[in-house]
C-alpha cells in the first residue's frame, strides 16, 4: 500500500484558467473556470465564458498542492465566527485513538491527522439550523454565487435569501461538516443545478490510498461534486483521513461498511455501540454525509423473497442479516433519534439509503422499495426536527416508463426532500456500458427532479473502476446532470450550448473543444482525422469535406439572401 | 484505396451460435443467435437463450464468406416466384454504364458487379403494394419470425397478417429492394421492436473501400438493423457495390450526394435529369432506401437565417444553395411524382430526409422544422397513392422537454409513418461523447414511437469513426433501442434482462458475459480485477469482496427464511 506523492501542480483543463468571484466578503471566493473564447461573430467583441468548477486548488494553474498538509481550510474562519463549536483536546472516538496510536500505521497515516476536532458546543451546528434562525451564513452565500454563473442580473437562477429558504424547508442541503473545512459549498437540491456523485474507495480485492485520493481528484477535476467513499478494504481510516484532507468536495460515506469490518465482516457481530464510535470516528474526520440504511424494516424482508435480484443494496443485506440473527428491529431505525443528535453536533447530512432499491428492471417499483420509501418519510420528519439535513437515495434499475413514478413517490412521502439517484439504469443488459444505461435513467428522473445523480463508470457490474473509468463515468453524469439542467429550463446552464453552437457555426474548433465537458479528447479525436493544426482553422467540417459541409453552405446561403446572422445574444 | 480481403471466415459473438429458425417453406431460415447458458435455478433445467440477430452470414462459425464473390442470395427465389419483374440486358443509367466501361476501374470494382438488374414488369413491385392486395410475402413472413422470438404462442408479438397490414396501412416499411437479394428482411414501425441504423461511408478527406465495408460488417455484427453508405469521397459507385453485395441488412443511401459529386461539388450545377439517373444507379444496384430532401421549399429558407446553426443537414443545405441559385422550388419536390414511379419499381423506400432538421438546442421544435414537416406529410400522402413505402426524418438536437412534441407533430402531420430520428442530442457541450448525449434522446423518443434511431458514433462533430467508434455507436443505440422495447412493454425483450439478471442473482459470470450486449468488453473488464479462470465461478461480486456481495447475503437471508427464491418463469 503506498501513500500520494506529496506534491502535486494545480492545472486547469486544456483552454481554460481558474477565477475566483469575490463574495461579500474577502474570504469568499467562488472559483470557476474561466475559457476565452476566439469566436467573433458580427458586432460580438472577443469574449470568455465561465462554467462551474469543482476542482478546487487543483485545477488553479498557480497553486502547488501540498498533499501531505491537505488543502487550505477555506470554511474555517466562518465556522470559528460562529463561535458556537468547542476544539476536543482529543477525538471522542475510541477507534480513532487507537489508530492514532498504532506506530505500525505510522508510515500511513497522513500527518496532519486532526488530533483535535470540533463539536458544537450547544445548539446544532447546521446549514439547516442557521436557515432556520434566519441566518444566511457564508455557506450560503458561496453557493448562491456559484449557482448564478451566466444567468442574468434581471433573472438570477437563485439568491442568499433563497438558499437560505431552501435549506430551511429541507427541499435543498448544504453538506459541510465543520471538521471538513477544506470543502467549498455546494447545494442539493431541485430548484439548483442538478449535481453528480462518484463513488471512489478501495475493496478487499484492490486497496491503495494513492490510487483512491488519484482517483478523488480525477473525479472532482472532471466534474463530481461530491464524492463517496465506499472503501472496504483494509485502512479505511487512513484512507479516508487522506481522501478528505485533499478534498475541496464534500465527502460521503457508509460508516456500515466501516462498522462491519470491525467486526470481521460478520454483520451478525455488528452492535449500536461499535456503529456508534464508527459514526463519531468518521464525523470528527470530516465526513460531509452519512448513507444510513435506516429504513429497511423487518416487514419489508419477505418482500423481497420473491424478487428475481433481492436485496442488492450492500448496506441492506448486512442489515437484513443482522435483522433475522438477531430476531429484531433495525437498530439504525430504533437508534435514529441518537444518530440525529450525533449527526447535528458536526453537520454531517444524512441521504437516508434505499436498502431495498432493484437491482434489475424485474424488481423495479415493487411493494419492497416503495415500502421502505414510506418509512425514510418517518425518518425524514424525525432528523428535521433534529435540525439535520437530509436527502433520499433512490433506485438503481428502472425501465424508462416507470421512472417518473419513483419521483412522485419520493416526492409525496419524503416531503420534497432532495432526491439522490444511482442511475437508474434502464436496461440490464449492457455490462461493459452502464455508465450508458444508467445516463439515460439519470437524465430522465433529474429532469423530473432528482437533485444529485451517482454516476456509474463502464465497470459497473464488472470490477472496479480505474482512473479512465472514474473520468468517463463523471463525464457521462455531467452530460445527464446538464441535459436535466436544460430541459428544467436553466437559463444559466442552456448558456454553454448556444456558445458551443456559435463556435460551431463560425468553425471556431478551438472554442469547440474548449467548451466541450472533455477537451482532451475532442481535441484528440479531431487530430485523429485532421492532424494538421492548420485544420484546426479549416472553415468545413472534416467529417464531410468542404463541399458538403453545411455549416459553410449556410454562409453562402445567407450571403446570397443578403442576410445577416442574427448576432449571438447571452 | 485498397479492395476488401476477399475471405473472411464467420464468427459468431462470443458465447454464442447461429441457429436458423424454419418458416413455412424450407428457404424460408430466420438467422438467430443462440446463447447457451450454464445458470441452474431450482427446477430449472440448462436452457438457451435466443436473441434478434443482424450479422447474417458473417455470424455463423460453419461459413466462410467470399466477399469478391459477395453474399448467398435469399431473397431471390422469392422475387422470381412473384414473376412481376423483369431482367434488363444492361442497366439503364448511363453513368452506371460508363463505370462498366472505365477499365482505369477494374482493380475496384466488384468482379460480380451487377450487369443485368431487375425491374417491375407492370405493377410496383413494393412490399406495401403486395401488402395493400392482401399477398403476405416470405419477406413478411420471415420478418415476423425474427420479431416473435421469446414472446409466448398465447401472446405473440405480431403475425404474418398484422405485418401486412401495417405495411398496407404505411405504419411500417420492409425497405427490400428487388436488385439486393442479399439482405434479410426486417420491419420498420412503431409496433415493431425499435431499430438502428448505422452510417459509414467514405469522405474527401479519408476513402478506402476496404475501411468501408469493414465497417459495415462492424456494424451489423454488433446490431445495426441496417446501414446507409453516405460516402461523399472518390469510387462511390464501387464502394456501393462491395457494400450492397456484402450486407446481409437494407442499405440507404443519399442519392443527392452522389450526385453532387458529378457535378464536381457546385450545388447550382444539379439538375433533376443528372439526379434521376443516379436514382436509377443506385436502385439497379440494390439500395434499399433513399434519403430525398423533397420537403425544403424555398419558402422554409428564410426560416433559417435567424437560426443559431442554420441549416445543418447537408442535403438541405445542398437544396437551399440550388433554389437560391436558381430562384426556383425544390427539383426534388416538383419532380417527387416521378421519383416515387421509380422508387415503385424495384421497391425502393422513401426515408424523407428532414432538411431542416435543428443543429443545436437553441433551434430546436422552430418554425423551419415543423414548417418542413408539414410538407413531409403533403409527400407522404404522394408516395402512398404510387405504393411507395416511405419513412421520415427527424432530429437532430433538442432538449428532453421538447422530444416528445417531435413525435407528435410527427404522428399528427405524417400520418404515423415510422418516425426515423438522429439521437436526438440532448445537449450539444459533449463533443466526444455524443454517442451517450444522443443514445439519451433516441432512448425517449423511442419509448415515444419512434421506429429507427440513426446511430451517433463518439466521433460525430470531431472526425471519422473508425471501426472501435462504429462498435461503441451501435451498442450504445442497441442500449436505446432496447430501453425503449422494454419501456414499450415488448415481452420478447424484456426476457433478456431476465435472463441477466437471474444470472447475476446467481453468479453465473459466463452466462452475465454472454447475455450482454458486448460479451468481450464484458470479459476484458471483469479481468482487469478479478484476472483468474477460477473467479468467473467466484461467488460474490469483484467489485465488493465476499463480505460485502448484497446478492451472496441475499441466498443466507433467504436460507435463514427457509425461504426458496420464486423459480425463474420464462
Amino acid at each position: 500500500m503506498t501513500t500520494p506523492q506529496t506534491h502535486i501542480q494545480g492545472k486547469a483543463i486544456k483552454g481554460s484558467r481558474k477565477i475566483y468571484l469575490q463574495g461579500s466578503t474577502p474570504d469568499i471566493r467562488v472559483g470557476m473556470r474561466e475559457i476565452p473564447l476566439c469566436t467573433k461573430c458580427p458586432g460580438n467583441q472577443p469574449e470568455t465564458f465561465s462554467v462551474y468548477d469543482t476542482s478546487g486548488p487543483f485545477g488553479d494553474d498557480n497553486l502547488s498542492i501540498d498533499l501531505a498538509a491537505g488543502l487550505p481550510q477555506l470554511r474555517d474562519a466562518w465556522i470559528k465566527q460562529r463561535n458556537d463549536t468547542m476544539v476536543l483536546d482529543k477525538p471522542q472516538s475510541s477507534y480513532t485513538r487507537q489508530r492514532l496510536q498504532n506506530t505500525e500505521l505510522d508510515h500511513l497515516r497522513f500527518a496532519h491527522a486532526c488530533q483535535n476536532p470540533r463539536k458544537a458546543n450547544g445548539h446544532p451546528v447546521t446549514q439547516m439550523w442557521y436557515a432556520r434562525q434566519g441566518i444566511i451564513t457564508p455557506e450560503m452565500e458561496f453557493v448562491s454565487l456559484r449557482e448564478n454563473l451566466n444567468t442574468s442580473e434581471a433573472h438570477p437562477a437563485t439568491t442568499p435569501e433563497m438558499v437560505r429558504a431552501e435549506v430551511a424547508a429541507g427541499r435543498a442541503i448544504i453538506p459541510a461538516n465543520i471538521n471538513h473545512p477544506e470543502s467549498e459549498p455546494m447545494i442539493i437540491g431541485r430548484k439548483f443545478l442538478v449535481k453528480i456523485n462518484a463513488n471512489i474507495g478501495n475493496s478487499p480485492v484492490v486497496s491503495d490510498i494513492a490510487s483512491e485520493v488519484n482517483k478523488s481528484i480525477q473525479a472532482i477535476r472532471w466534474g463530481a461534486d461530491t464524492i463517496m467513499d465506499l472503501s472496504t478494504g483494509v485502512n479505511i481510516h487512513e484512507t479516508r483521513e487522506w481522501i478528505l484532507r485533499n478534498a475541496p468536495v464534500p465527502v460521503g460515506s457508509v460508516p456500515l461498511y466501516q462498522a462491519l469490518e470491525k467486526v470481521n465482516g460478520k454483520a451478525e457481530d455488528l452492535c449500536w455501540e461499535i456503529y456508534r464510535d464508527t459514526l463519531i470516528e468518521q464525523a470528527e474526520q470530516g465526513v460531509d454525509y452519512f448513507t444510513i440504511h435506516a429504513g429497511l424494516l423487518r416487514k419489508h424482508i419477505p418482500m423481497t423473497y420473491q424478487r428475481l435480484t433481492g436485496i442488492v443494496s450492500r448496506g441492506g443485506s448486512i442489515m437484513a442479516q443482522w435483522c433475522n440473527a438477531h430476531q429484531k428491529e433495525n437498530f439504525l431505525y430504533t437508534h435514529f433519534e441518537q444518530i440525529c443528535d450525533i449527526l447535528a453536533q458536526y453537520d454531517v447530512a444524512v441521504s437516508l439509503g434505499d436498502s431495498l432499491r432493484p437491482g434489475s428492471q424485474a424488481d423495479a417499483n415493487d411493494q419492497a422499495q416503495f415500502g421502505e420509501l414510506i418509512t425514510l418519510g418517518e425518518l425524514t420528519k424525525i432528523a428535521w426536527n433534529k435540525h439535520v439535513q437530509v436527502m433520499i437515495e433512490g433506485p438503481g434499475h428502472a425501465p424508462m416508463h416507470l421512472i417518473e413514478e419513483n419521483m412522485q413517490m419520493e416526492e409525496k412521502h419524503c416531503w420534497d426532500a432532495p432526491f439522490y439517484t444511482l442511475g437508474p439504469l434502464v436496461t440490464d443488459i449492457a455490462p461493459g456500458y452502464d455508465h450508458i444505461t444508467a445516463a439515460i435513467g439519470g437524465a430522465m428522473i433529474a429532469q423530473k427532479g432528482a437533485s444529485m445523480l451517482c454516476y456509474v463508470t463502464p465497470k459497473e457490474h464488472l470490477g472496479l473502476p480505474n482512473l479512465e473509468d472514474v473520468k468517463t463515468g463523471v463525464i457521462s453524469f455531467k452530460i445527464a446532470a446538464h441535459a436535466a439542467d436544460i430541459a428544467k429550463g436553466h437559463q444559466g446552464a442552456l448558456q454553454r450550448d448556444w456558445q458551443m453552437s456559435k463556435a460551431r457555426f463560425s468553425f471556431s474548433w478551438r472554442d469547440q473543444f474548449h467548451l466541450a465537458l472533455d477537451p482532451d479528447t475532442a481535441y484528440a479525436f479531431h487530430d485523429q482525422t485532421l492532424p494538421e493544426e492548420a485544420d484546426k482553422d479549416a472553415h468545413f467540417c472534416s467529417m464531410c469535406g468542404e463541399n458538403f459541409c453545411s455549416m459553410r453552405a449556410n454562409h453562402r446561403i445567407r450571403e446570397k439572401a443578403n442576410q445577416q446572422a442574427k448576432p449571438f445574444e447571452s
